[in-house]
């Protein structure tokens, strides 16, 4: 055990000791779930309290119906445990896949209906996966860097065992004590071994990877009542040191600092605000095996207070990547990130369950689960099924919501902004571990669910196997990684950190400051000086609601600093149809990429023009919405429409549009911007609403090291001030400055009227 | 008089007298009818029916309910009559078109709710318009081809009088009898002058803009009780005739055969099925003119039965035009047709009712009515709201139809096939008037309302003023129209009829046959003869629902025989993200356009490929849900990855894609596919199911002037034949053929088993 662990688990050791002096009765709880079974997620009183309100329940008894149904089928389509072969999307991925839940919900059935049927067909399951077990070589695809023995990686073998050792436990009392035997003593240690012991590469680090390794190990060893496998699931392989500059598949470091265990999983990807620091995407898949162990050791162990440990981040994380979801739920595509993933997600109902049960009862998650419709087959599904029967449900209302990022939060994070049906989510994090993306201070804009200015997300179709095997697409790095896929700044066409990992992963953007107190502009800034060494960005973004406007808009300012004279490009990644601009532009008969790299390869130009007033503007139609760009203008602006898709032999690439504001020989300079929704049009009455911007004018009338000021003018000619303090912004901060002859005097971070 | 307008005038004058003998009840009510107001849409009986229901009639109520808001806040607000000024979209437009509405709808609010303030306002807004009308000059703004006072076009001059009509009889008798003279004198009998005898070249016509001028006459006519105006409105203008080879704005003859006036207007455009020629799009657009004047027409002179004239034709479109929307109501954008455009559209409410009420009260059309959730405050919607609260309410099914074009119904047709959630639209008719596309066969194909090979409609932005003034852009003549922009065969990179509207205009496809009493197996076939002089296209379409695929698929048959050696170009517009080709092929790192001219510059080449085996295969994904096409192949054909968007300099065009399969130097050739949907991808359990096509291959197994025999295989090697008859394809016809030594023997079109 290598010294910083060997400290953490004797102060470990020592608050145990003290609690359970404190809490005695919870201690001998303990000591009684340890010797019963069900005990795991299920428990013996859960069980009782879930068998007296069945009927009663509708949600839990609506949930409970349909996987009855989906059990029965399967048991009337019998076993089938096939000899592994398949990468995943192939026959025996899938089979050994749809086996493991099966054997979980039918353990869970046999629990709450109280039915033989299904504890035999999990008995007789298990026997098979015994029998084939202990006579399995390493899986025959050798693509992982850790390959398993049912799955072509240890990955999907922990999944198996995350799932498979709580139908384990709600069958473990209905077993003999020789069938237990041979079960453990054949499957259930040498599988826990070979994804841990065997295969430290995946289990020794700190990645979602290992957390599923650590919590099928911790399962499996919870329901064995094995310490050796617990204490290996909670603080990693006991004496292993591996080398800290070997690199995964997907390029991340295997293990930079020594850390292993699920504590060490806990400590380090998450802020003390509860983000992710791969971003809500792989927090989604992470979530279960953090949130199933959790509730595990609860149960089983519930004097390591597991849900208070790191003052609560896991169920802080819940509440953050609630957050982090767009107005249907969808996740904000931050890193890699597949579209379209949602709160809908399985694992999402056990977050919400859970967190519902084990944190503060917040009715606005019931609002959440009643959407879902449908909660775990546990106690805190039970708990969420009776809040709702209860009528205790409210809607679950997204704020404003900045999360630092980091271990201690001192890495950046994410600020989102919202405002009726707008929502800014603007990233200035860390780089998000393997799944990072080149992209500081960028954004991404929704209205009502609606992406205005989309982030483009991962190139990627999982599990759609026609797609490279449903897997990460080359594309993912030459494109999606890229800094110009991102709405942020490209300096001199090469991507931020030159787009590589061991320099963005030693980074971070630093918050600058986030203001959400006042309803009608609120603010979040930062700051990133190492993307470019020499050059320094600061990004301010304020959604303004002003009466004068139908809607609330956004305000962006990008005030670049550089020694150096640079060329800087900056994408607005809008959607749908061009209606106007106020510059002329040539479109080319031929269309040509952009560049050679740094993801410019993959861009067609479409259009260029010169900006010829003082504010470039251009209007677009989207899902019959109006949206305006109003962007200061210098003489010698460039103007590019381009559209993705060039170099993408396999047409991998979403042919999406974008404009590029291209700004050549530059050294510091300012990109201050707004972005207006507003309007509709109806196809059916053929009428346009409102279908122009509100703003006349946007004007720098300061930019300075410390301060910078932007006036907007709207149509009918009157004017707001913007004024942004760019060095001391804390919230006591006073100021007091000359503009124009006017003096303009106030405290905190912006003044604003 | 032309002779042939004589003799319908003197035929109709007998049929009137027979009428009218017979009843004479009906003659009676008229006498009384003609001297009440109101009498023209709403009548003295109407009202005081609809008063005794009010407060217990709720889509009735709603609807009043919303209709008072909106004109007490116009009472509010003022009104304004501004000297005319602008082009469609413009201030003064837009006002004038406000004020008709707000006129027609203050009248029926003062019948219904007999509240003074409402008839007042119609007379002061009146008496404006009065003193305002009587000052004007011609419009200022000079592009129409008939420029009207009160708007840039006679066509809006119309609009506003058909609505003001109903206005003025709804407070006909609130008025003194000087002051109707003055109104009747300098504003309606002058303005219904301007739009008619003033405006011969737009009036005395056969196209939906002479329908709104004739209706507007006749209705003011009707209310005025003025027999010259009527008369007008029925025949056109007396002793006119017209140079027969003007044309107008949209490049269709100003009047070809002589012939005008409202019920020319009927017997032309609407075959006996109740298809308009123009499509659906502007059958909705012209529909309100037509409904509402029948009404009218109705209601003052029963005895014209106008409801039953050419076998109740008019009824009868409001059928056909329903059956011509998909899954979502949407109309199918046949030629010139705005995507979107749908019954929800309020002249489809006014279709709704009045098919109803004078109808035979099909409950399926209460079911649109509450789909759109609102009424006419007219006798038509009283009916409509009784029998919702009646419970009389099923769903509108459609269901396969085909519908013949030309006035009497032998220029071709539009055939629909419709099977679960698959809708085919297949158009084998003529050319549609000045709004027609060179799209001779073409078809496009949906699913439950969604587009999977789709027919790109018009390039046009209907009152959107940043789009070319919301006008015609130049791309729907250079890109829409064109035959490569549809789902059918060009011939040698020109479109049909080399794009003429002269020649086009003669012609038609026909229809060879169409059945669809087998739920299994649904066919319509049609051939065309002339698009290319010296070609022919047969074109046969089936969907076929086989147990053993997932879902209907569509077989598609396009059978071409040609004396010369042609190029065939034979596109599929897709949407959405290829997944897979059975061929190779290679992307330019440059786009080029296809061609120069005919349409084929808007289209860049993405990709090009050579077909490699006996099918060529194709999947793709669109909306979470997976594609394929399976196609015999030749080995010489291409395949062309394209997108829409080259020579486009103003962003007019989708950037939409297509697969092109091209076959040179060919001359007679046979083009068979299947496209299936199937299968679906969720992105929140991120599983594919079903990706693949369940087609294993498609073969021609005979191919002679009588007979095409193609034989499907799926992926279980089941192999099914199909075998249609291309000469005698009559019900009655009985076929016996050899084919590979099995005799295969059967009644009717085709033989499938």
């Amino acid at each position: 055990m290598n010294k910083k662990l060997k400290i953490r688990s004797i102060i470990f050791t020592l608050i145990c000791i003290v609690l359970s002096c404190k809490e005695e009765s919870v201690t001998k709880t303990d000591t009684t779930s340890q010797s019963e079974h069900p005990k795991l997620i299920l428990t013996a009183q859960g069980v009782k309290d879930i068998r007296a309100q069945l009927g009663e329940i509708p949600i839990f008894d609506n949930t409970l119906q349909k996987v009855k149904e989906e059990i029965d089928a399967e048991i009337a389509s019998g076993i089938e445990v096939p000899i592994p072969k398949d990468y995943s999307g192939g026959y025996t991925h899938s089979r050994h896949k749809r086996n493991w839940f099966a054997l979980q919900k039918a353990g869970v059935l046999y629990q709450i209906l109280d039915d033989e049927k299904y504890a035999k067909y999990v008995k007789d399951m298990l026997m098979q996966y015994e029998a084939l077990y202990k006579t399995l070589p390493l899986h025959p695809k050798t693509r992982s860097y850790a390959r398993g023995k049912l799955f072509w990686q240890c990955l999907n073998d922990s999944n198996w065992l995350v799932y498979v050792s709580q139908a384990y436990d709600c069958i473990y009392n209905y077993l003999t004590e020789e069938e237990r035997n041979k079960l453990e003593t054949n499957l259930f240690r040498p599988f826990a071994d070979h994804i841990s012991v065997d295969s430290p590469q995946f289990y020794q680090r700190v990645h979602n990877h290992s957390t599923w390794g650590n919590a099928a190990v911790g399962m499996i060893g919870l329901v064995m009542d094995d310490k050796e496998l617990i204490d290996r699931a909670l603080y990693g392989i006991k004496d292993l040191q591996l080398d800290t500059k070997a690199k995964d598949d997907d390029g991340g470091f295997l293990n930079k600092d020594g850390k292993a265990g699920f504590l060490a999983n806990i400590e380090e990807p998450f802020s003390p605000d509860g983000y992710y620091n791969e971003g809500p995407y792989y927090q989604r898949y992470a979530g279960y095996p953090f949130l199933i162990f959790a509730e595990g050791l609860h149960n089983v162990k519930p004097e390591l207070k597991i849900f208070e440990y790191k003052n609560g981040v896991l169920l802080k994380s819940i509440n953050a990547l609630l957050n982090l979801s767009d107005a249907d739920g969808d996740f904000f595509p931050l890193n890699d990130g597949q579209k379209g993933m949602s709160y809908y997600n399985n694992a999402l109902v056990t977050a919400v369950n859970i967190s519902y049960h084990y944190g503060e009862q917040d009715p606005g998650l019931l609002g959440i689960a009643e959407k879902q419709d449908q909660v775990l087959l546990d106690d805190s599904g039970l708990a969420v099924a009776l809040g709702i029967k209860d009528g205790k449900t409210e809607p679950f209302e997204k704020k404003s919501i900045n999360l630092s990022d980091g271990p201690n939060g001192k890495q950046g994070g994410v600020g989102i902004l919202r405002d009726e049906d707008l929502e800014l989510v603007f990233k200035y994090a860390a780089q998000g571990s393997s799944h990072g993306h080149y992209d500081k201070l960028s954004y991404s804009l929704y209205e009502n669910g609606e992406e205005v200015i989309q982030d483009y997300g991962l190139s990627r179709f999982v599990n759609i196997e026609q797609k490279g095997g449903g897997n990460y697409l080359k594309e993912n790095k030459t494109w999606a990684k890229q800094t110009i896929a991102h709405n942020t700044v490209t300096q001199n066409e090469t991507s931020h950190f030159k787009g590589k990992y061991e320099i963005g992963s030693q980074h971070h953007s630093d918050l600058h400051y986030f203001s959400s107190e006042n309803e009608n502009i609120q603010v979040v800034s930062a700051r990133e000086t190492n993307a470019y060494p020499g050059t320094e960005m600061l990004r301010t973004m304020a959604i303004i609601k002003d009466d004068d406007f139908e809607k609330p808009y956004l305000l962006d300012i990008m005030k670049v600093t550089s020694a150096t004279a640079n060329q800087y490009d900056f994408p607005f990644y809008y959607f749908g149809q061009v209606l106007q601009t106020n510059f002329e532009y040539n479109t080319p008969q031929i269309l040509k990429p952009l560049g050679s790299k740094n993801g410019y390869q993959h861009l067609f130009v479409e259009g260029s023009g010169k900006a010829k007033d003082e504010n470039t503007k251009f209007s677009w139609m989207n899902n019959y919405k109006f949206y305006s760009l109003t962007t200061g203008a210098n003489a010698n602006d460039e103007l590019l429409f381009t559209r993705i898709g060039a170099n993408d032999p396999e047409f991998n690439l979403r042919r999406d549009p974008a404009l590029i504001l291209r700004r050549k020989n530059t050294k510091n300079t300012i990109f201050v911007s707004t972005i207006e929704s507003h309007g509709s049009y109806s196809p059916i009455s053929e009428s346009a609403l409102n279908s122009k911007s509100s703003i006349k004018a946007l004007k720098v009338v300061l930019d300075t090291e410390d301060y910078t000021a932007i006036s907007i003018t709207n149509i009918n000619g009157k004017t707001k001030l913007f004024i942004t303090a760019n060095t001391n912004a804390s919230k006591e901060a006073s100021h007091n400055i000359k503009i124009n002859d006017n003096n303009y005097q106030w405290t905190g971070s912006y003044y604003f009227k």
